[in-house]
């Protein structure tokens, strides 16, 4: 019987030219990240599948792939429902599985703890151009530091990290969440309709002010609240002077401390800043996941047309599995969309290695053989990567092909 | 609801220290196979069922972890088995998917394609001390030679890699399936017979000569036939002159080639061999998996008190997926045991940076913030690992902490 050939639905082989871009990207997020004092850390890839469904990951735990129970535990007969056939699943982000990694870790962690995580997460989403139903997450976060260090850190971190490969140009949104929920009260809409609010507010983007306000009305609420709300948004700039803005207007509804604190990140990361980039105060960013609770960020980028990245502070979700909130700040690279665009670019690694072909004639003699291997390893103690192959009889074919790897130089053995 | 803290069972969280000696083994693998011309590959942790249950895979068939059917695919009340339920599961080996791979990209790799592979795979093992049931395997492949180049320069990969991590004083077995089915015929046991008598013969270093007699025996095997046999195991030596003593003695059931080439290969590496370990010829050699077609080797180490590694030549199993057989050669080596061997050594990494710490004393004024973040970043620059923390109330607990996790230099700012 012959085997299939496709890998599973909605998932890829890698090939090695792209393998080559990822391990690189890998390599320079480790060392970038480290240089900021974050260390790697891994959990498993299969999770307890009551972790992954406690209402953390929000939709996606729609889309988790779920283990069935092996053995004795698997009761095919008695089983009424899907949650009596699995005691697993894959994992869908790197968060609810860090928050379970801290609790159980604490101990033998230092306070603060900055972690990263490079790992493989899994959705059933439906297939579509360009994603895959597995695919590389990439998350910094720093537990412990209730203080704005974490947000200054973790921008600075990712930042530095695009610039060193070749991005510019690009901006980094910022909101709060507790500004977003300020701006709704003040405008008096009912707290039970946040988020409904919030979900319309996402599209502003999309639809535009008036867009927002057809479907606020759509939805019923109050003319004179949505009025006052976005009026606020026709005067709040994207600089401190909308969170200075903010910080008067919401006085009676908003903490002074959040937005002088908003205000603290964008202006140190500013000063600081090594990478070719620009903050922004955006009070239309929202976020998807309802666990954030304070400062939250994205990465916009013209040349990839949305989002490559984005984060912010979730400092109850930690909680739910210590019985104890800890703070908690995480940003989080779209790893995939970014080796898409080096690939797109062409990108050259910079620390490629030279690659050199032997190409030998077949049936060599033992002592010659011998002669060639040393030499090879003579030059890979050097840093070149010499690769040994028998000579084909269509060499130009041979050559032509290797060459399109990367292979610059060739050397031919004969037996005489 | 509190959640679950401690990973599913047989999977474990990875601690930083760990984490660090995993990063520079897979960093060291990359460099060191590269060298040999090896390209990165990666494959879907998820399978098709199909695949991962074609027989390839021997008994690690009997431990895949499955995966749920979703959305309409699902008809719980239809299924009657558990294969009504899956339709894809993780991957046991790199070995399977690797075909798949090959089948799927041949006409985009180059002939022959060296393949390095490192990631997961899952066996649901009864869980015990130091095995885990989510693992990192390392596989090299040569696909496409079918001549002992490909043995040569696997072994060669790999003993280079392991002396770059300071093991010594290892031993590279090696046997060829054909020589062991050769002393099995030449023995006149029935060729039905051939898998029972080397699932005996591999217990030849647990029970010694004596033991295989016994439980051949015990089998109902002719004495004729055991006595021929074992003779056999006394007069080989572990030396190139015991492979020459096997092509003389079998040159009636063994194309002499097939010794001679395993001549070649041991000869070979021990004359460019640079690691400290010796070649052996042992014709006890079995190694398990019923896929191997030509000579198989594994890595044996004191230290470790059994195999770290092993492979072999499967020349037909790429033919189940394309219908054409193609040579492949492949070394894997253990991954996991490898760096458990380290972390009991307190392997120290030879490219370990400068970790450095920044106190800083709460509330820091905007601009002295500022100017503390320029040095981070300036030092950051040099190769130093700048770790910046709000000064604690108890700063000699801090430090001791951060002493453990590597940091050696301390730098406080006060407000003033």
């Amino acid at each position: 019987m012959a085997l299939k050939k496709k890998p599973v639905t909605g998932m890829k082989d890698i090939l090695p030219k792209e393998m080559e871009i990822r391990n690189y990207v890998t390599g320079l997020i480790r060392e970038t990240y480290g240089s900021f004092g974050f260390t790697s850390i891994e959990t498993p890839s299969v999770e307890h599948i009551e972790n992954l469904c406690s209402k953390q990951g929000g939709d996606n735990e729609k889309l988790i792939f779920k283990i069935l129970k092996r053995g004795e535990k698997l009761k095919l007969d008695q089983a009424k429902e899907e949650a009596d056939l699995v005691d697993s699943g894959l994992r869908y982000d790197l968060t609810v599985p860090l928050s379970r990694y801290y609790s159980n870790n604490a101990n033998e962690l230092p306070g603060p703890f900055k972690a990263l995580q490079m790992g493989y997460v899994w959705r059933a989403d439906r297939p579509q151009r360009g994603r895959f139903r597995q695919f590389m997450q990439c998350d910094i976060d720093i537990l412990g530091e209730p203080t704005y260090m974490a947000e200054i850190e973790l921008v600075l971190a990712t930042t530095t990290l695009l610039g060193k490969l070749d991005f510019h140009n690009f901006t980094i949104r910022i909101n709060d969440r507790r500004i977003l929920k300020a701006m709704a009260e003040y405008s008096g809409f009912p707290k039970e309709s946040f988020d409904t609010v919030f979900i319309i507010l996402d599209k502003m983007d999309k639809i535009g002010l008036e867009g927002v306000a057809k479907e606020l009305e759509e939805e019923g609420f109050a003319k004179e609240s949505i009025d006052t709300y976005l009026a606020m948004f026709k005067e709040i700039s994207s600089d401190i002077q909308g969170v200075r803005y903010c910080k008067e207007k919401l006085s009676g509804v908003l903490d002074e401390q959040i937005a002088a604190d908003l205000e603290t990140i964008i202006s140190t990361v500013e000063a600081v800043k090594t990478a070719d980039f620009k903050m922004a105060f955006d009070p239309t960013l929202v976020r998807g996941m309802s666990y954030y609770t304070g400062p939250i960020f994205e990465i916009s980028m013209d040349e990839f047309g949305g989002s490559v990245g984005g984060g912010g502070r979730y400092d109850e979700m930690i909680g739910k599995f210590t019985g104890n909130n800890t703070s908690a700040c995480g940003f989080s690279i779209g790893f995939e969309r970014i080796v898409m665009l080096l690939l797109e670019r062409g990108y050259q690694i910079p620390t490629a290695k030279t690659k050199k072909a032997y190409l030998i004639e077949k049936n060599m003699p033992a002592d010659k053989l011998i002669e060639i291997f040393r030499q090879a390893e003579e030059e890979r103690k050097t840093g070149i990567q010499v690769n040994i192959s028998i000579m084909k009889k269509n060499k130009k074919f041979q050559k032509d092909q290797m060459a399109a790897e990367g292979y610059t130089e060739f050397v031919e053995f004969f037996k005489r």
